[in-house]
């Protein structure tokens, strides 16, 4: 960003108040009778309502609605370690998404925890106050344990988007993109660089949409992860495949598919020009690529590319999925986010991107047209179809798998009507 | 309540959406750009300013106006033990009345922890969220430690209102009662019956006032706290003294001042014919006092009383407190709330019951007049000015006492219009 730009960001979260959200009251407060209501006496009544029966909370309080939006700070952005405090910004960001695209309610917090069980603990503690859990910008592999130790004490859906939302995208992306170039997952060779959050998750996501686990090679700092490697951790581990391919290059020969999320301009033109015909990359390091849509382009004309810039076509973006998702687990009061929704978000993306796109949508982006194809394999997030489409897939999902604590026909159910219309 | 206000009052919390509150967005996010600015990338800014120095939050986020109304479940209103998911309606509502009266944000935190050391763990490792803590509905004995425990280990302002905010309107109340009666609070004996959170924290701030210890005589289930008692925690033996009084009955004889913050119907009509002339009864049990002011006036017609109802004259309610309490510690970013902003509280609303009240007032409430005496010693509720002199003398004692990071006089000070006229 410019200097102008990066002072017209702190003065957008500057002025005329600091921050981007705040607490309103939903109900009237005018009258005596009012406030008597809402706070002593009348307020016992709903106390007493909810210790007989804690599902009474989402009758009567906003639990139903409020997603907790939580991190301890240690990968923040691109931009590493910088302590919970300094994660606010982005948190208040996410809510400020959530809102904005699904009607959620949002408590961002920001957790100074000395360890992963310390975080953990103090997760869990305070998670009768929500309705969901979105972790986020926390660093790998401490998250993979993080999620999996919070979900597991949970009935509330527990999601930690810098692995499930990137690899949900990636995925609806990838399929696009392979159904453009007439290829099948089943049969690509698939390199993904970068075995962090999003790199491990993706790679999983993919495994269980038909990806074999034999066709993809992870590759971290140190190079292909292959299973004669004595370094690896459990998660890493699970990648660890029989191979001759010891580095990038090596691995990029005759690939279809590279997925970058890792860091800037590590894919060099002549690993780009030795993939296989009619390759797809997803370069998603940010702002700067794992190598740059110019010389991608120049260096191969079969190319399918997707970047994390708005900037340029087939944006992966997170906000294409997190707020739709969370509407649908939380419209039928899902007691977990499990791979069959998430699968189910993969294709309501992927299919929408099909679909013509409304006269709305090409005027948000000033553009004429935008039809399927190489140039665009993902929807916008602008598109205010998204909700239409991945929410209801999500909860029919959550319905069909036997986790939904509501499961009336979802176009019967009105929450997302109290919430968002 | 009758069945008809208990149905009115789930009714007010589940319709027509569940819950009283609402997270709502403060900036523009019309644009791509709104959102490039709101998000990635420009949200980076603000991180990076916040890493650099810690102060940038209160700059750049919503931490400075943002409470965290915080609790374990332990001690509902009166209702008891419920667990934290049983005491959000409450919480939820106190957040309302912070929003309503001063402005402030409010996070409801309802904490499940299995220890205080747990307890107090959550909630520091969770306080760079915010930018003030209020304790709620926690039970005694361990509310002290708790409250002390956390404020301790953060820079931020820690209030246990059922403490500190009923200790500070008793002060307020009692001392303009004193007046009326032509009573010193050095001279006076007194009796408080009750020695859990408002008790204890009543009795060390009337000590401040200038109560002298001997005077004082607290009462627990088993009796009068004497010096000869070995079954007192350290927070009783605080108030422990020479005394030859064993029962209430005793200790009522020739006393000035009875405070109630126990249970119904204790005080026997005896008790109050035996108080020295011109008694002053606070009664603040809820919603059935430690006498019914029916019986009580009937006894005494020199009496001067006050309860926790709002159908009664002299209501004794903590609203009249900690929304403008924290507006004043919030503006100033006092680094805690410390005793002499709490006295400060303490004049501010007792002076403000000896000037003339408004016409809102009076319509607010259908009266004719509320004029300093007997029957009104106390603010009322919907009293508009409570914000214009609570919060300026609070800001005030934090600057005198070096605890206001922010010191410039408060008359300049912009927070208060920018989050509530």
């Amino acid at each position: 960003m410019s200097n102008d730009q990066k002072k017209a960001a702190l003065d957008y979260h500057e002025l005329p108040r600091p921050g981007k959200i705040s607490v309103e009251i939903t109900k009237s407060t005018t009258t005596q009778h009012d406030l008597a209501m809402a706070y002593s006496p009348g307020v016992a009544e709903p106390v007493r309502a909810i210790a007989e029966d804690p599902e009474n909370a989402y009758r009567f309080t906003s639990k139903g609605n409020l997603v907790g939006v939580i991190t301890d700070g240690t990968a923040i952005l691109g931009l590493g370690n910088l302590g919970a405090l300094a994660s606010k910004p982005v948190m208040e960001g996410k809510g400020v998404l959530f809102k904005k695209f699904a009607g959620i309610d949002v408590f961002d917090i920001e957790v100074n925890s000395e360890s992963s069980q310390a975080f953990i603990e103090t997760v869990v503690r305070m998670a009768p106050t929500f309705g969901g859990i979105n972790l986020e910008d926390i660093k790998g592999p401490e998250c993979f344990e993080i999620e999996q130790a919070i979900a597991s004490k949970l009935d509330i859906p527990v999601f930690h988007d810098d692995q499930h939302g990137t690899a949900i995208i990636i995925s609806a992306g990838l399929l696009n993109a392979l159904e453009v170039q007439k290829k099948q997952l089943s049969d690509c060779k698939i390199v993904i660089v970068g075995a962090g959050a999003a790199g491990i998750a993706a790679g999983h996501l993919l495994r269980a949409l038909g990806m074999p686990k034999q066709n993809l090679l992870m590759v971290d700092s140190r190079g292909v992860i292959h299973s004669g490697r004595s370094d690896l951790n459990a998660y890493k581990h699970a990648f660890a495949v029989d191979s001759e391919c010891r580095t990038l290059a090596d691995a990029m020969k005759d690939a279809d598919v590279f997925i970058g999320v890792s860091g800037p301009n590590i894919l060099k033109a002549e690993m780009l020009a030795s993939m296989a015909d009619r390759p797809v990359v997803f370069a998603l390091s940010n702002p700067d690529p794992e190598i740059s849509p110019e010389l991608a382009h120049q260096t191969r004309d079969d190319l399918i590319m997707a970047t994390g810039r708005s900037d340029y076509p087939n944006q992966v973006n997170n906000v294409l999925c997190f707020p739709f998702l969370f509407r649908g687990a939380l419209d039928v009061r899902a007691s977990k986010i499990n791979r069959e929704m998430q699968i189910a978000a993969v294709h309501a993306i992927r299919n929408l991107a099909k679909e013509e796109v409304p006269a709305e949508v090409l005027q948000a982006y000033g553009v004429e047209k935008m039809e399927f194809g190489r140039d665009y394999i993902i929807p916008t997030p602008l598109d205010l179809r998204l909700i239409d489409v991945v929410s209801p897939a999500v909860a029919q999902a959550a319905i069909d798998t036997g986790v939904a604590q509501l499961d009336y026909p979802y176009s019967q159910f009105p929450p997302s009507h109290i919430f968002c219309r």
